[in-house]
C-alpha cells in the first residue's frame, strides 16, 4: 500500500469511519480503521458490534495511487496524526509487514498496523426490504427522538429507536417509559416492517450526514444498511417487541395551553434553578386569570413566574413534571408556536407543534405532596 | 434591606465576590456571599480559608437604596438568578427575617438567607509593608508562574507562588521541583520581604483583574492585601521557607538552540502524540546539521520531526524531557522568538526571550534507556 492524499479529504473520511469505533473494543483489532486500497478507490472501514461505517474516497487529483495494499491502523492515533500533520498533502506508505509510514513536510510517523486479515470480514451486502429516505428528513426524525430513548441497559428495547413502516407511513417512536418522543414520515413506497434501532448507532449516522440527498436503508432481519454518498452505513436491530404506544396518546383533551417554545424554555430554565438535579421538579398552575409556573425546595427557596404570554383555554388545573422532560420535549420542534394539551393532573399530556402534527411528544407528569 | 440595581452591574459584582467561595467550605455560611447595604453603597464580600474578596458598587443612577441591611444568599443561587432573571433591572428585599425576595419583570424567587450576625468578621484593614504593583503586571507574573506550581498537598509551600521584594525588585518563582518558572519586575519601592501566597488564590486575582491600573498590595505576617477599582481582597500566606531556587539555575551555558516559539509548541504537539499520557517523554537531538525532535511508545510507533527552522550552537547532544513541561514553559513567552540554553544532557535547561531576561523557565531533562 502506497499512496498520496490530500490531508483534508483523508481527514474527513477517517473522522466518519472512526464514528464507528469504540475504543474498549473486546477485538483489538476493531480499534482501528481498515484501509483498503484499490486500483481506482481507497476505502476505509470502522465497526464495532452495534454499527459498522465504510466510507469511499475515489482515484482523482487529490488522490494518487502507487500501489495497492491495506493494513489497519489504530483510529486513535492515525486521526490525530492526519489532524495535526505539517503539510496539505501527506504520503501513505507501507514499509515492513504492517509498519506504516505516514509523512508530511518534515514530520514522520511510523505506525505499527495489523494485518488486513485479521479484520473481521462485515457482509455489507444490499439485501431486505429496500426504502427510500430523505437523509434530512432522517436527521429530523434523529433529533426530534433520541433523547426519549432510556439509557438503562436493563429494558434494551427502549435504548434504540423504533421504525414501524406500513400505509406508506414511517412511525419513529422512542420511549424511556416516562416520556415519549414520535415523528411521523410519509414514504413512496408501500413496505412493511417493525424494527428498533440502537439510539447510539443512528445518532452517530446523523453526524455523518452533510446534505440534503436520498438514502437508501435496506432493512432485514437483523440489520439496516444505509447507502448514500460515498458511505455505507449498518447497524445491528435491537431483539424483541417495542411496546405498543398508540394507546398511551390520548385523543381527546380537556386543557389546552398555546405559548411561544423559546419563551416558554425560557421560562423553565429559570424556574428550575431552585429544583435539585435528581429530582428537578416544576409545578405548572393554569387557569382562565393567569399561568403560573413554579418550584419548590426544601431548606432553599421558591420561584413564581407568571406566564403572561400564554393563552390557556379549560377550567384550573395543576400539573407537576420534570422540567428535563418538559424541555428536551420542547426544543425538538423546529416552529415557533407550540400547544401543551392535558386530560386531567395526573394523566400523560402531550405537545405538538400548533399546526403541524407530525411530532408528537408526552411527558408523564408526577405526584407531588 | 430594599434595592433596586441594574442586573449586569450586581452580577458583574456577584461573578468577582463568588470566586473567592468555596462550595464545600466546612462553615456553611461560608457558601454564601454576604450582602451589606449601607447609606451609599452595596458591599459584598465572598470569602474561604485561603482568600477574601470584597466589591463595592456606589450608588448612582444603576443602584437605587430604599433601606439599608444585609443578609448572607447561597452564591450557588443567586449567582444564576441574577444570570437568568428576566430583565435589566432587579429588585432585592428582605421579606422577613433573612427571607429574601429577588424579582424581575415576571419572576420572583424567594431565597432563605442567613442572618449576617453569623458571618465571620474578617479584618481587611490595609496593614504592613506596602508596594505598587501594576495590574497588568500582576497578572503577567500569575500567568507566567502558576503552572509550575504543585498541585500535590505534601509539600504546601510548593503549592504556591514565591513573591520575595529587595533592591528595588521583586523576584517571583514556582516550582514543583521537577521544573521552575520565574518572572522578575521592578519595584519603585525599597522594601523587602519573601512570602509565598496560595497558587490558586492568584489565579483567582488575575480573573478580576479587567484593566490597566495600579494595585496596592499591602504585605504583612500572614497576610496579603490587594486593593483596586473596588476591590479589597485579601489572600492568606503559606507557612514555611520556600527553597532557595537561584542556585539551581546555571550562569553559563555550553548549547543554545534559537528558534520560534509557535513553531517549536507545533512540533512538540504532533511528536507527543506517540507518547503516552503518564510519561509524555520526548527527545531532542541537536547538532550543527539538523535538529530532531522525536518520541517511541512501545508496540505503537515512533515519530521524527526535523525542526529545520532553527539554529543550533554546540558540539552534538541528545536530551528527553516531559512534553507539556516544555509545553507549558515556552506559552509563558509574549514574545515569538526563544532562546533554549543546556549544559549538558542531564543538567536542567532553561528557556529564555531571545532578547528579554526578566522570564526563566526551568525544566529537568528525565534519563531514557
Amino acid at each position: 500500500m502506497n499512496f498520496k492524499i490530500k490531508r483534508l479529504k483523508l481527514l474527513n473520511a477517517l473522522a466518519k469511519a472512526t464514528k464507528a469505533v469504540s475504543i474498549r473494543s473486546p477485538l483489538p483489532v476493531l480499534t482501528g480503521i481498515k484501509f483498503d486500497l484499490q486500483d481506482d478507490c481507497l476505502i476505509l472501514t470502522g465497526s464495532d458490534s452495534d454499527i459498522t461505517i465504510q466510507t469511499k474516497i475515489e482515484k482523482d487529483e487529490d488522490l494518487t495511487i502507487y500501489q495497492t495494499g491495506g493494513v489497519v491502523l489504530n483510529s486513535r492515533y492515525i486521526l490525530d496524526i492526519v489532524r495535526k500533520i505539517d503539510s496539505d498533502e501527506i504520503k501513505i506508505e507501507i514499509l515492513d509487514g504492517a509498519l506504516t509510514r505516514i509523512s508530511g513536510a518534515t514530520s514522520k510517523f511510523d505506525l505499527n498496523g495489523t494485518d488486513v486479515l485479521d479484520y473481521p470480514r462485515i457482509d455489507l451486502s444490499k439485501t431486505g426490504t429496500k426504502v427510500l429516505l430523505n437523509a434530512l428528513s432522517l436527521k429530523d426524525i434523529i433529533s426530534q427522538t433520541k433523547f426519549a430513548a432510556s439509557d438503562k441497559e436493563h429494558k434494551p428495547i427502549l435504548t434504540g429507536i423504533n421504525f414501524k413502516a406500513g400505509n406508506r407511513q414511517l412511525e419513529c417512536t422512542a420511549t424511556d417509559s416516562y416520556r415519549l418522543a414520535k415523528k411521523i414520515v410519509s414514504l413512496d413506497e408501500d413496505v412493511t416492517f417493525n424494527i428498533t434501532i440502537p439510539q447510539k448507532s443512528l445518532d452517530e449516522i446523523s453526524k455523518i450526514i452533510e446534505r440534503d440527498e436520498m438514502i437508501e436503508m435496506y432493512v432485514s432481519d437483523r440489520k439496516v444498511l444505509y447507502v448514500f454518498d460515498n458511505n455505507i452505513i449498518q447497524t445491528r436491530l435491537i431483539d424483541g417487541t417495542f411496546p405498543d404506544t398508540n394507546r398511551l396518546i390520548p385523543d381527546a383533551f380537556d386543557y389546552e395551553l398555546d405559548l411561544d417554545a423559546h419563551y416558554l424554555l425560557n421560562a423553565i430554565d429559570r424556574v428550575s434553578l431552585l429544583t435539585n438535579e435528581q429530582n428537578n421538579i416544576i409545578k405548572l398552575d393554569m387557569s382562565d386569570e393567569k399561568v403560573v409556573l413554579s418550584s419548590y425546595m426544601q431548606e432553599i427557596g421558591s420561584v413564581e413566574e407568571i406566564l403572561d404570554k400564554s393563552f390557556y383555554k379549560g377550567t384550573p388545573i395543576s400539573i407537576s413534571f420534570s422540567s428535563k422532560y418538559a424541555t428536551d420535549a420542547i426544543r425538538a420542534f423546529n416552529e415557533p408556536k407550540i400547544k401543551i394539551l392535558f386530560t386531567g393532573e395526573m394523566k400523560p399530556f402531550i405537545i405538538k407543534d400548533f399546526e403541524k402534527d407530525d411530532v408528537i411528544q408526552l411527558v408523564l407528569p408526577v405526584r407531588t405532596f
